[in-house]
């Protein structure tokens, strides 16, 4: 079986160029001009830009949390990623059982009938001791080669420094990367204590509670055990100016760390918190200011920031909506949990539809990155860093034929009629959008054409990712 | 009683200027030319420079500290102070009893009687509770307006970061100011641990697990948390060139934060501890690089680091020598009980009595800060911090008689004939100097005149110090 | 002849104290407390601060310029400047005539005869040559030590780089300070010729012909002229943010390279030439934007920057009144000269009397320097950098006894009605002030009570500056 | 006309994949897995990498220079380019005639029947006026997008910063790109004239009156002076440490600023110059200290600087040896010419060959560099620059077959026996590679194949580049 995508450009990390791009199957065989094979299909990207499928690393489908669960199950998140242009994602294992192996077990059982693209795992590690460090290095042969570690959640997800330095150690002897969510827990356990105690139950204390200052120092922290270990670190959802300055230090230093960040973190500060709907805003860390915004653009503009991820984690506004989840019909509640309380608000946002278009018309269309960084932030970046590259993450011959056609021209006044997440709003509604994909091919099957979707369940494959991948 | 200093050039932290001292009783009365009082007593400082005495906001004496205590008691220690110009010292309180009053009424006791010249006392904080939250601010009726946290030695004085914030908080609002030492007790644990299982036992493995990455993350991680508290923060003995960008970094974000370097870590490094007498080296935070110690130099000579102190908490290289140790004769062990493992090596080192002859040779002669910086540095700016100015640490009207008549000329081969300190080693031993304290007064009364001592036991007065001093 | 100044509050570079000081004639005798000498005269200052006389480093008494001249003459200019609380200026000789010995003395006879308080001389080299070269370093006989060189105004008074080059090597040699104008003349005079092509002749053009960028590159080069001669270079009107960038740059590099700012760059911006009366507010270098306000300040607060000077150089706004000027009766001209064309509007602002009270207010008032740092920036570090230190610019036994005796809680509605400088207008015009001097002193003698004038035409001495200053 | 390369790991500047290329005729047709095409040859590449010949945009071939000429033809130095794995370079065109567009010619008439590989052409600027301000943008058409200008070299090849000014707007609102040689012309002048009058004529005088500061003045003069034209710049061979920290400060500026710099300046230092055969090291700027080795290599590694060129200029050290130059016999003095005043020293080195190789084995191999960074720097990133992407610089469909199959575990002992520049010496000798280009192929011919050469006179053809070229 072969396809032809004929007379697009093809944009890559470091390339714009015309080319036909020939699939036989799954893969990618050739790229050139005058491809004269007979195919089985041909598909016609003149004036259109050929796009590798974009690989979101930080997505949380299905997440169980405090009385609710994130409200797009594998498929319908993975489908939302598709209609966005996202063919890969990476999702969390939570260390609930007494192995990990009994956890990567559980998670697979909840996601592989579900999926409809290719995906693979993250391992929690929130409680750790000796058993967990020996058990660690046999994740690698399960294709899981990141684990996450956290410095805020005390009693819950954190683990002291000492462990995370000790993580980072097998992780490092293993080739496996250590991500980490920074923040500092105490100060936040403090906060929110002190909060609550005074009555300030809204919304926008939920960033109150949760300063900039803790992400910041906690970001050096995890350099500093990343530079002890001698091992790699990659800082999840970075969201503050001084996160930036600290990781840019710390690279200056040679210090092999790394970081990401997501959309929501570019364009909306605290202020979004504090309105009736501020709860729509809530996630962890939180919006801050629009100086940390700019930094942030900063970051990205420069190279410091190597990587734009979701956090996809998506809640009900007002839930208890009677929907099919995991092929079960449910109805879970969702935003309003935390009506009287922000510390019971759901933490999460919808996310993983948005982030190519809303990046390709505020990055790319307003100049403040080209379309080869666009690709190279969204798509290779990622794949290198996360052990998924060359399969996933650009166009080459051998690679997996993911790829989005994308219209550079297409308008789009875009929000949650448009964005295919399961909830009840989005964080970008009505903005206007110029470049939009037209076409999406999962390994080399054509999932979704314009607004019709053609996936089906269980024909995403996990992916066993390699060990010792780059570091950027 | 009055007396007069006449003739010499008064240096103050910003200005060089001949002119005549007059002072009665303790007080300076009167700074003048041509003054024409009757005086009882005349001092000719022709050709010579008149200092503020010296202050020294970091000293140890007679700490105890596994299975010995520091050689200097109050007495010797002093005493040492004063013939190398140092007229006021702070030492450290521990938080040995219950209350805090018990703890400083106790440290009253092993000073009061024995001490020559003006003293204060900081608290350390070493173990929080609401109780001790509540007790805090009655300190400052007892003259002490200084805590001292820290973020090593776990289960023995590290508090945790939510219990440092509310230190620096409870000092915020009575006007205290809190003092950091700043390691990463985790990661120092882990690598002694380490280093012991693997047979390291040498001295050198004191520095090699005790990384300045540590250093410099809790650094930053001290500031972030003043930044929470909006509190003011002094981190004591900054020893790793990283310490002094985040110092840098964290002021230029407006942070009411400061710090303080010892001479030690301007000139040794980590090699100083693997030689055969490495002991001599031994205190915490360790020496470092020459990448470091420059570093340092720099944040003195551009002003990031306002204070330079001395960390003074000597040992004998060989102890178990007869010593007359508060009034009573006694033996005390020394280096030699960590010759086996050195983690048994008492942590510390001699340098109360050098700070000022190291300084003036290795800063002003050799044209790297001025006279006046090192006036600021050694005497006014820890003054003014500690809230003590203008009583101490400048030279003016109103001000404590507490001055040195320094002779820019004056050769001395240093070492441990020279330094009065009670140990038997120095670290500067046969270094060259060229400028030296000749006469030495404190409030009024000339307690070391060349090498004749006149201090007295008991005549040094405890300071009672003001809360809400200066931030500089 | 003896006075004493009682129960004031001392302010100096570095300390804040409370003594009273005892004048001699024109001298600070002493100062202390229970000063018990019979004297003449006694001023209480009680809840009063006794701060130097301001130093004012940069004034244009009386220059001539296109068809006019500055509107103040020497004597109304250092009466303004007392009215102010400035006692010294330093005034720019232009190189009119053949030889500098000339040019300087043409300037004494304008000047001699009418100065009130103390003043000195920098020389202007703007034409150099061989002959030039050779008599520079006889002016340190004449009591100047300074020179001032511009790499704008081609054809008029801009040095080629490889004449500053030469000047800065005289000037090193022979213990001289060199100070800079740093513009890019090419690229003025091309902004210009076009402006007044298109027909842009408002004054806001003045700006848009004198680009930030000239400056910034400009103060580089100076600072790399500089290196190469290995002398000290100070930069005159710092204008733009750049400047403290590069000025900040290349003091990190170890270079002798100080700059001074103005009050107006603090305050103004580009928009303030952009109104109906906005050749009021033409002085070159121009005003800039709010950025650069802001990163000047910071440069003050840093100490990146050590002066503050005025610049001062007014003009009428509607001229040709009937004025008393240098003893002659006169009409000049003003700013209406370039009604129908910016280049012809005189250049220059009336300051030398704003300086000190508008720095207090905006300054120490307003917690961004400490009132130790005002007098630094103001007086102590212009005396050192100009070579009058310790004769001026502090309060010391020795030095001359310039005194402004300053109400910390007087308010004034400052304008032109407060100011004392001869023009018709005030930048100022109706700020809200709490702080003013109440007395002023010059050697000695009482010249400003309150709103009462007591200075006498030719009571102002020449000033013999030292060579070899201090570089700060 | 069918070729193959089989079986190797194609490089490009963001990827590394396996897959075979087809060119036909002089283009890559295709790249991928498994392409059956019938070929006339086939190239096996199986564990050797394949890259994209180099682009080599700083060359001076046949430049004349006082009594002399470089070295090179352009037949033989593109042919050792071609050994070097280098297949297109630009050379600068000297503004000899009266019109540009006659001094174009004049080069063409020198190059274009020598040429064995593509090339093309910068113009010169160093006379300029308001018939050749509007000559160029005629050179668009001609193929030429590039200009070059001087602050050096007074009354010889400088432009006064006005005339830079008016070069750059002409070059923005052409599309075309200036490139700026940036020293200070009046220093150099000055020391030059001084270094002879005081007997100083060795080599290392060249390098003592040539100093750093003055590179790096100008060059942020050069950024201020793009600022104003709002036009992009090209700063050629940085070689001191402050141009790469001004670049960084105006490329964070937002500046449209870029640099090149070049192997010689990361490895050598004064000291080269300072030995008996130091002519040798002797180019324009020349070597300066490691700490500006060390700087620029952080540049590259960073991204500050984007591209790697050599500014290849060689002269026999010892000339006046019977050659075919141009097709002519000729004898042509070197680096003898002054051996009694290094004003007479030929300016310039050999590098066109060495720069691939030295870098693959100093950057990549040593860890410094990705591969994919060597090809960005070597290829990629001049080739869009400088208006000759995707045709040159790359590995695409529809690129020119300008491919060097290279061996990553080929060691040479590298020196003037290996390096087929047209001199006799080389900076390298004797310094051991591993990786080196294996065969060389221009548009699809090979060229190079081992050590064999298949170049024929000619066969080059001069590359009509675009304007509006990429600003990286």
């Amino acid at each position: 079986m072969k396809k032809i995508i004929k007379g697009g450009t093809i944009i890559t990390a470091s390339e714009t160029y015309q080319a036909d791009v020939l699939i036989e199957n799954e893969i990618i065989l050739q790229i050139g001009r005058e491809i004269t094979d007979n195919v089985d299909e041909v598909y016609d990207a003149t004036g259109k830009y050929v796009l590798p499928g974009g690989v979101d690393v930080h997505t949380h489908f299905a997440l169980p949390m405090a009385g609710t669960v994130s409200s797009d199950d594998h498929y319908t998140g993975q489908k939302a990623a598709a209609f966005g242009g996202t063919t890969t994602t990476i999702d969390f294992v939570s260390q609930d059982c007494e192995t990990l192996t009994e956890s990567v077990e559980a998670w697979h059982q909840r996601t592989d009938n579900l999926a409809v693209t290719d995906y693979s795992f993250h391992m929690n590690i929130t409680r750790f001791n000796k058993d967990i460090g020996k058990e660690i290095p046999s994740l690698v042969k399960k294709g899981i080669t990141t684990l996450k570690v956290f410095t805020a959640y005390n009693n819950r997800l954190r683990l002291q420094d000492g462990e995370i330095l000790q993580v980072l150690r097998i992780a490092k002897s293993a080739g496996m990367l250590t991500m980490l969510h920074a923040e500092n827990g105490d100060v936040i356990d403090l906060l929110i204590e002190e909060a609550l105690a005074a009555g300030n139950t809204s919304p926008v204390w939920h960033a109150r509670t949760r300063p900039a200052w803790g992400a910041v120092e906690a970001s050096l922290r995890g350099c500093a055990l990343a530079a002890q270990a001698r091992a790699p670190l990659y800082i999840v959802h970075m969201n503050a100016a001084g996160e930036v300055d600290q990781l840019e230090y710390a690279r200056s230093k040679g210090l092999p760390v790394m970081g990401e960040t997501c959309p929501q973190y570019l364009f909306f500060t605290e202020e979004n918190l504090d309105q009736s709907d501020g709860a729509k805003w809530i996630c962890s860390p939180p919006m801050r200011s629009k100086e940390d915004n700019l930094r942030l653009w900063e970051g990205l503009e420069k190279g410091t920031i190597k990587v734009l991820s979701t956090d996809h984690c998506p809640f009900f506004f007002e839930g208890n909506r009677p929907i099919i989840y995991e092929n079960e019909p449910v109805m879970i509640p969702g935003k309003e949990l935390g009506k009287d309380d922000f510390t019971k608000i759901p933490n999460g946002l919808p996310g993983v539809g948005d982030r190519l278009p809303i990046l390709w018309t505020e990055g790319v269309q307003k100049g403040r990155i080209t379309a080869n960084e666009f690709v190279a932030l969204n798509c290779t970046n990622p794949a290198k860093i996360f052990g998924l590259y060359p399969k996933k993450g650009t166009i080459l011959p051998g690679s997996d034929a993911d790829i989005a056609i994308w219209d550079p021209n297409k308008k789009v006044i875009y929000g949650v009629g448009v964005a295919q997440h399961r909830t009840d709003y989005n964080l970008y509604e009505g903005w206007r959008l110029t470049g939009y994909p037209e076409k999406v091919f999962s390994r080399g099957k054509l999932i979704v054409d314009g607004s019709t979707w053609y996936g089906k369940k269980g024909s995403g494959k996990f992916l066993y990712r390699k060990p010792f991948a780059e570091i950027l």
